[in-house]
C-alpha cells in the first residue's frame, strides 16, 4: 500500500515498482517451470537491479542469463556465479570473461561462428560453457537451423580445448513478438523447438546432455507443452508492459512498472495533457491503436494500493525529449488539473527501466539499477 | 587525433566525441548570434555534461537553458548561476526553485497558465524571471498566439507579484524538424517571428522591454534574418546528428559525436553485420531513406583523426536492445571482421548521449554526462 502521503511526495518522473506484481509474475514463472520439467534461468536485462535479482535468490534460482559484459560484471559484483551472457560473444571482451574465470564463475557465452571459439581457445585462462546461438526463423543473431555443417564445425571446434566447453543451442525466437494471437506464439514455437531439436539429432556424436534453451517471454509464458526444451531464459515477464498485453500474453493487471508523471499544462482545445515524461523517460518504443495511431504510453490512476485499469482512451499520442502529450476524453479532461501526478504504463519496460535508472516500491523503497 | 591505439581499447559501445568539430559548431553559432545581434542562450539538454559546459564558459556566456528543474540542479551545482528552465514549470518543483533562488540563482521559467502564476506568487521566496511560452503552430506545449486574451491575464497576474517579473515570450516553433527544405524552415521561423510579435505589441500596457526567445536548432541554424528576436536557445547544434543532416541543417561533416561499436558477427546470407548497439545506446528514433525502409543510424570507419564520411548504403536497419543490425554492400560485407570496431552516427544525439551516459574524446579524455 503506498503510505499516506507517497504520491503527493512525488515531485518528478518516478519510476513505480508493484512488488506484490512482480512477485506474482515470477512465482508464476518459476511454478510453470516446475510444472513442465524445464530450468528457468531468468534474463536479468529488464530489471538490471540488484534488489529484484534477490527475489530470485530467495526463491533458490542461481544461475542467470543477462545481454552485455557490462551487465554480467554488476550481477557478478552482486554475488552471482552462474551467468549466461546471451549474446552473441565480443571476443573484445575476452579479458573481462578471464576475469570472471578467475573468481570463480561459471560463465556460459553465446557462439555464432567458428572462428570466435578458435579464439577462445586461444584466449580463455579456464574453461566456459557455450552455446551454439541458432537462427529458428526470428533472423537477428545466430546460425540458421538449416546450416547443419556450419554448425557441426562450430561444434567440432569446441572440442579442440577444455576450455571451450559444448554446452548446448540457443534460441531466441523473437519473432514471437510480432505475431498477432497466443495460437500463432504457440505454433511458432512448436516450429523453433523442432528445428533446434533436430539440430541436436545431427550433433549426437559431437557433444552429450546437449541442453536446448529457449529465450523470449511470449513463447516461455503462454506455451504450456516444453517437450524437446530443457532450459528457458525470458526477462520480460518480471514486470511485462503494454508490448505483452497487446499479445495477450499478459493481463493488464500483471504490469507491475508504471511512471508517474507530473501533469504540467492542459490544452482545451486539443483536449490534451501535457506531462513532464517523454523520451529520456520512456524511450521512443510505441504501439499501434485499433485506428493505426501511434502511442507511447497508457494512462493509469494512481492509488493508496497501486496503480488503477487503464482508463479507456487515454493515451500519450506523442514524445519529445521531456514532454508527453496525453490525448484523452472531454470528461477526462475536466478532471485532471496541472499539478496532479497520474501513472503510465510503458510500451516497452525494459527500455523505461533503463532509461529511469532507479525503482521506488509502492511502499516508497528504493531499487537500484545498474 | 586519435591516440595511437585507442581504437584498439575501445571493447565496447564507446560515445566518441570530436572536440575540434563541437568547438567549431559552437564557434559558428556564436558568431552567427553576435553577427545578428540576438544573445545566445545555449540549450544544454542536448550535451547535459559539465565538461561541454566549459567551452561556453570559455567563450563568455553565462546564461543558459535546460530541459527540467533537474538538469538545473545539475549545472547549479557545476557553478551556472543563470538558467532557464525551458519547460511548463511543473509547481510541484517549486521547493527547488526557492533553494537556487536562496542561492542567488537567476532562474528563468516557462508559463502557459493564470494559475501557476498565482501560485508561483504565493510560494516564491524571491523573484524569477518568467517567460509565457507561445505557441505558434508546433501545438506542443504554450499558449496559441492567437489567444490574445488569455496571455494577457498571464501577463496580468505577473504583475500582481514583485516575484513573478514578466521576462519574455518563448517560441520553440519545433515543427521545423519536420520540414524538407530550408525554404521551408525559414518561412515557418517567419510566420513565427510575426506571430510572437503581434503579441509582444499586443502587452506594451503590461510590459516594457518584453524579450522574444526562439528555441529550435534547424532555425537558429539557417534563418539569417532575425529582425523582431531578441534572444535564441538552441541546443542540438552542439553535436548536429543524422536528422538535422536530412534536414540540410548541418552537413555530415559537423556531427560531432559517434558510437563506436564492436562488431560481434556476420551474416553471409542476408549480407548483414551484428554489432553490439542497440535500444539502449541509441534509443528508438528512426528516419526512412529514399525507399522507404527504416532505419537507426549510418556507419562511419573509425580513423586515427576520427571517423571517415558516412558510407554509402551501411544503414542500421534494425535495432532491439542491445543488437544492432546493420546492412552493408557485398564488398563491405567482406572487408569487415568480427573483432572490428565500427562507428554509428546517431539519428538523435541528444536520446544518444542521454543512454551512453559519458563522452570519451579523440585524445581519450573522459567527459561526463549528468
Amino acid at each position: 500500500m503506498l503510505p499516506s502521503g507517497m504520491i503527493e511526495n512525488i515531485t518528478r518522473p518516478t519510476l513505480l515498482l508493484d512488488l506484490k506484481k512482480m512477485e506474482s509474475n515470477i512465482d508464476s514463472m518459476i511454478e510453470k517451470a516446475d510444472r513442465l520439467n524445464v530450468k528457468l534461468v531468468p534474463h536479468f536485462k529488464t530489471h538490471q537491479s540488484k534488489e529484484v535479482a534477490q527475489y530470485f535468490r530467495k526463491k533458490g534460482l542461481r544461475s542467470i542469463t543477462v545481454s552485455s559484459v557490462l551487465m554480467a560484471e554488476y550481477f557478478v559484483k552482486h554475488g552471482w556465479q552462474d551467468i549466461t551472457v546471451a549474446f552473441p560473444f565480443n571476443r573484445l571482451e575476452v579479458g573481462v570473461i578471464n576475469g570472471f574465470i578467475s573468481q570463480g564463475v561459471n560463465v556460459k557465452l553465446l557462439i555464432t561462428d567458428v572462428d570466435t571459439v578458435s579464439f577462445l581457445g586461444k584466449e580463455l585462462v579456464g574453461a566456459v560453457d557455450l552455446f551454439i546461438e541458432l537462427d529458428a526463423g526470428y533472423h537477428r543473431s545466430g546460425v540458421n537451423t538449416n546450416h547443419i555443417d556450419e554448425i557441426r564445425a562450430i561444434a567440432s571446434e569446441m572440442a579442440k580445448s577444455d576450455n571451450t566447453k559444448f554446452y548446448g543451442l540457443y534460441c531466441h525466437p523473437g519473432n514471437t513478438y510480432h505475431e498477432d494471437s497466443i495460437d500463432r506464439i504457440k505454433s511458432l514455437w512448436r516450429d523453433a523447438i523442432e528445428k533446434v531439436n533436430e539440430v541436436r539429432l545431427n550433433l549426437t556424436d559431437l557433444g552429450k546432455d546437449v541442453v536446448i534453451r529457449m529465450g523470449d517471454t511470449p513463447g516461455c509464458a503462454v506455451v504450456e507443452d516444453m517437450k524437446g526444451v530443457d532450459e528457458i531464459g525470458p526477462g520480460n515477464f518480471v514486470f511485462y508492459d503494454l508490448v505483452m498485453n497487446y499479445l495477450n500474453v499478459c493481463d493488464e493487471s500483471n504490469i507491475a512498472v508504471a511512471v508517474a508523471c507530473p501533469i504540467v499544462a492542459k490544452n482545451d482545445e486539443r483536449k490534451e495533457i501535457v506531462i513532464h515524461g517523454g523520451a529520456v523517460h520512456f524511450s521512443k518504443d510505441h504501439l499501434f491503436d485499433e485506428s493505426e495511431q501511434k502511442f507511447f504510453g497508457e494512462m493509469v490512476i494512481l492509488q493508496e494500493d497501486g496503480w488503477s485499469n487503464i482508463v479507456p482512451g487515454a493515451k500519450l499520442v506523442s514524445i519529445s525529449q521531456e514532454h508527453g502529450i496525453l490525448s484523452v476524453s472531454d470528461r477526462l479532461f475536466d478532471t485532471l488539473k496541472v499539478g496532479d501526478v497520474i501513472g503510465i504504463l510503458p510500451i516497452h519496460s525494459c527500455l523505461t527501466a533503463n532509461l529511469m535508472n532507479e525503482y521506488v516500491t509502492l511502499s516508497g523503497q528504493k531499487f537500484e539499477h545498474m
